[in-house]
């Protein structure tokens, strides 16, 4: 295969699309039409929590999931508006125009193209591995600030007042001011649907096995708790007028019909200045979401996704959505799930998925006019706090105080200085922990386990040790940032009078950088001019190749031996004998 | 000793002062008579380079040295004004004050006073180890860049032109548009002056050794170079009037006589604020350098300095240096070793100095008034073409491409961008290579090394291997940059069908963070799934502390083996035969 061939992305309908037969078409049908409904609230749902119109959530959910089955690796992920992208879009492009402005809507859309066209730009140059540095703890941590954050965002709408504010103090406080205005039939309708989401997602399943349905059975109709709950209000507030002329309850009210229009990202380069880090952001969050959720899903069916492959697909898929009126999208974890145990087996569900939805468009929005958006809001607080895992602090705390300060100052830093300063801190913080403690390396006096040939810790292990050598296990690859230390434990080692050699066995260090090299031969000099001969034990290929070359190991008063065992051997073989 | 002892900075001069003697202050009081003829026309020149006036470089090496001298641990450092920081200092101020005003002078005392209090409290904190982060690489790179910036700078002064800029290319841009008002008298007393101290310093030394002087005679009369141009071209300009009231040579001019004068830094929160970051950044390349000379010079006589007591000293000689009219210093290699050759044994040795410059004030600057500026500009330009080391680019590029990197990048930026924003670069950058060389870890397959029980590369060594059993060395601490690398990598070993066991020896890992745990989950029950065991051997102790309460190693399908050996020997004993 040339080589041009591994840079270009792939067009994956072409692997599936082979194979496609009546059993799997019937399995993508079903499985498309328990999405389709699933995703109607929904995706009104996220538009309103980004502050776009409720259709611009219907819009990014029809091209994406086609653009998805085009390019996408995995074959049950459903992509479209989530909750955690549409809060990071409201933050970002609240900062550039007002919501329920023309600019508002335009900025959504550069901001699904800015991300689209990077993530293209990463999958094609390979670089998906950088997803890697938005570390576990990261992505845990920031997720469930969001998850409180969107929550929060959210009551205002359940109130019935204005408020605003992208991080937590200052909505709180909005809140708080508006608190006396509250809109009691509002408040009504939003606290009833947020118990009855709620009582659907915890109870009304164990109840409807309890009575002898079938699991499936049970399942799809807690999921169909969504649609009853907007069944249920839209009937209560158009029979009772509960809209009272706008100065009622808030209904989502006259949603345009028809399919998508088509949407050209306007070119305005100090907008797409403005938007190229937050997009940067959210096409890196919903990345990583995205792979995860899609890996969770293959490992299951022995399949595997390409995470390279994967940014061009949801690269285009951004791309698809700002050209068709909609915003961020990426792929959802409940969605998906849905999709999975439903049965979908290729993306052609996506495909039927995206049909439906165009369905609903042309010919359901009327019926949702008196729509409270107290209820869109009760589904978006009951969906998100299933994000919030503040558990998860104290297993981190459990397992690691650096993870778990990582995850802390993520949390803490997205909830009070709002998502996008949160996810920067957080990176900065989970590296800087992780320079910190390797600057800071572990370096062990071993001696030989009885009976063996391998050496262990003197303070955790009985084991046998000379006074005429020292050995000395570093724990880290020698660099800049941790040169010195090791200096000093040497200079501590050769303070004893006995010492005749040094050995550094050095089967952990993985790098030896020029900063560390001009520290090894510091303190070969100090230990030269001490009469104390410095050895080398169990050096690693990659690291023994550049030392090789190096004055240091020419002019090395000791040797270099392949194993630590045969260095005790030869200088000190009183030891093998116990 | 109480714990609070270790937090207070000592009074080094009474560990010393017990045991002054006579033999001492003989010793002291040459290397200081020998430093003070050095350091006149050096403070008067780097002053100049600092674009303040000539008396505030005598100044700033009067009080600092008598502060160093209470403090330091190093016996011989001498402190004062250097090229590299006076560079900086000019960078700085120069965007907060025009040069010759008295805004400019009280911004130089105001980044004393700060840099003087960052050190005391790093010191008191003791982070002395965070001066690692500026690496061999990015220091030498650094100081080469700084090296031809400051040559740059003072060929106006050799021209008798007028030009500016902290960058290379608007600092010869602007030369370029001066050239054709170039001043001949001055490019002649510059350039004689320049050449006539590069051949003391190539050749006058050979010179007077063929001629058999003893080497101590010759390197005095070598040192006395500049101050035979000073009194030379001084007494030309003079002898010829070619200052000719103003518009001929520039001539350093009326000097104020009499000890520093008591300044109070201004308290001017807005300039503090914008001193801040270049403050910092001053003192930490003030500290490695001070503190690399320190240990240089203190390992030729076995003893030791103390970093974190170097940064209190450092601090106090920069807040001497703000409350007497003074600007930036650091200890300085050259005049350093000048005190060290000439046999100072104590921090002595740089009080009786301070005395000497003390004189010199009060009584020798009316001397002074003849002397060109051209003539201060040639010292300079020959002192610090001497830290220009471009080699040290070959070098680092035959030992490792990381580290070329960074040394390439600090250069480069420093000479494009200025000193502040390059050395920012370069340690960015070397933090970047370091973690991206921790990302794309090093994984190797292994075997037993024959009649040893040791393991080897199989791709680099003659080892036993069983097809039932992959050994894999993790080259690398896992971490969330690497996590997925591993996954990758176990992935690929497990799709051998014949395989049974993946034993993964973590000698070489130092830290397993909760992300790289979430993958070794991920990968166990995937292997688990494929009917192949996972086992852990070498594992350290401080890692397995961390382990051993995880779901990860109670559910673990395989065992945890002490040594590598053992987990061959009980799992594929047909290797043990060969």
């Amino acid at each position: 295969m040339p080589t041009l061939h591994r840079w270009l992305p792939r067009l994956t309908i072409l692997d599936w699309g082979r194979e496609y037969d009546r059993g799997t078409l019937m399995s993508d049908l079903l499985a498309a039409l328990i999405v389709t409904i699933m995703l109607i609230p929904q995706s009104l749902a996220y538009a309103l929590l980004a502050g776009l119109p409720p259709e611009v959530g219907i819009y990014a959910s029809i091209a994406p999931l086609i653009a998805y089955a085009l390019f996408g690796t995995s074959r049950t992920l459903a992509v479209g508006p989530v909750a955690v992208a549409s809060l990071m879009t409201a933050a970002a492009i609240g900062s550039v125009a007002a919501s329920g402005t023309a600019q508002y809507w335009e900025a959504a859309i550069v901001l699904a193209l800015l991300g689209g066209v990077m993530l293209i730009a990463l999958g094609v140059l390979r670089l998906g591995f950088l997803a890697n540095f938005l570390s576990h703890p990261v992505i845990s941590g920031f997720i469930s600030a969001s998850g409180l954050l969107i929550a929060a965002s959210q009551l205002k709408h359940l109130m019935g007042v204005k408020a605003s504010g992208h991080q937590l103090p200052d909505l709180l406080a909005s809140l708080w001011r508006a608190a006396p205005s509250t809109h009691w039939p509002t408040l009504a309708i939003g606290a009833g649907a947020v118990a009855f989401l709620w009582w659907v997602r915890k109870q009304f399943k164990p109840l409807l096995l309890g009575l002898g349905l079938p699991a499936t059975a049970a399942d799809a109709m807690a999921k169909a708790g969504p649609v009853a709950a907007i069944a249920v209000t839209t009937w209560l507030v158009w029979h009772w007028g509960l809209n009272d002329g706008g100065h009622g309850v808030h209904i989502v009210g006259a949603i345009p019909t028809g399919l998508p229009p088509l949407t050209l990202p306007s070119w305005n380069p100090g907008l797409w200045q403005q938007l190229a880090a937050p997009a940067f952001l959210i096409a890196a969050v919903g990345f990583v979401e995205s792979v995860s959720v899609g890996q969770t899903l293959a490992a299951k069916r022995r399949q595997r996704i390409d995470p390279n492959q994967e940014l061009v697909a949801l690269g285009a898929s951004n791309v698809a959505a700002s050209f068709t009126g909609g915003f961020p999208v990426t792929g959802g974890f409940a969605r998906s799930v849905v999709n999975f145990d439903a049965g979908a087996r290729t993306p052609a569900a996506g495909m039927f998925t995206a049909v439906g939805l165009a369905g609903a468009a042309l010919f359901l929005t009327p019926a949702l006019y008196y729509l409270p958006q107290a209820t869109l809001a009760a589904t978006i607080v009951v969906a998100v706090l299933s994000l919030v895992d503040l558990d998860m602090l104290r297993r981190t705390w459990a397992y690691s105080r650096a993870d778990f300060a990582a995850v802390a100052s993520t949390l803490v830093a997205t909830l009070l200085l709002g998502v996008e300063t949160g996810l920067v801190i957080g990176v900065g913080v989970s590296l800087a922990l992780y320079i910190y403690r390797t600057s800071v390396p572990h370096i062990a006096t071993v001696g030989l386990v009885p009976h063996t040939e391998h050496f262990r810790n003197v303070l955790r292990h009985t084991v046998l040790t000379s006074p005429r050598l020292v050995s000395l296990r570093v724990d880290e690859s020698l660099y800049f940032a941790n040169a010195r230390a090791l200096e000093d434990c040497v200079n501590a080692a050769a303070a004893h009078p006995e010492v005749e050699h040094i050995v550094l066995q050095c089967s952990a260090v993985n790098l030896i950088d020029a900063s560390a090299l001009e520290s090894l031969e510091a303190v070969h000099q100090r230990l030269q001019q001490a009469h104390i001969r410095l050895h080398l034990s169990e050096v690693k290929g990659p690291v023994m190749d550049r030392l090789k070359n190096t004055e240091f190991i020419q002019h090395l008063s000791g040797q270099v031996f392949l194993t630590h065992y045969q260095a005790i051997a030869s200088l000190t073989p009183e030891v093998l004998q116990g």
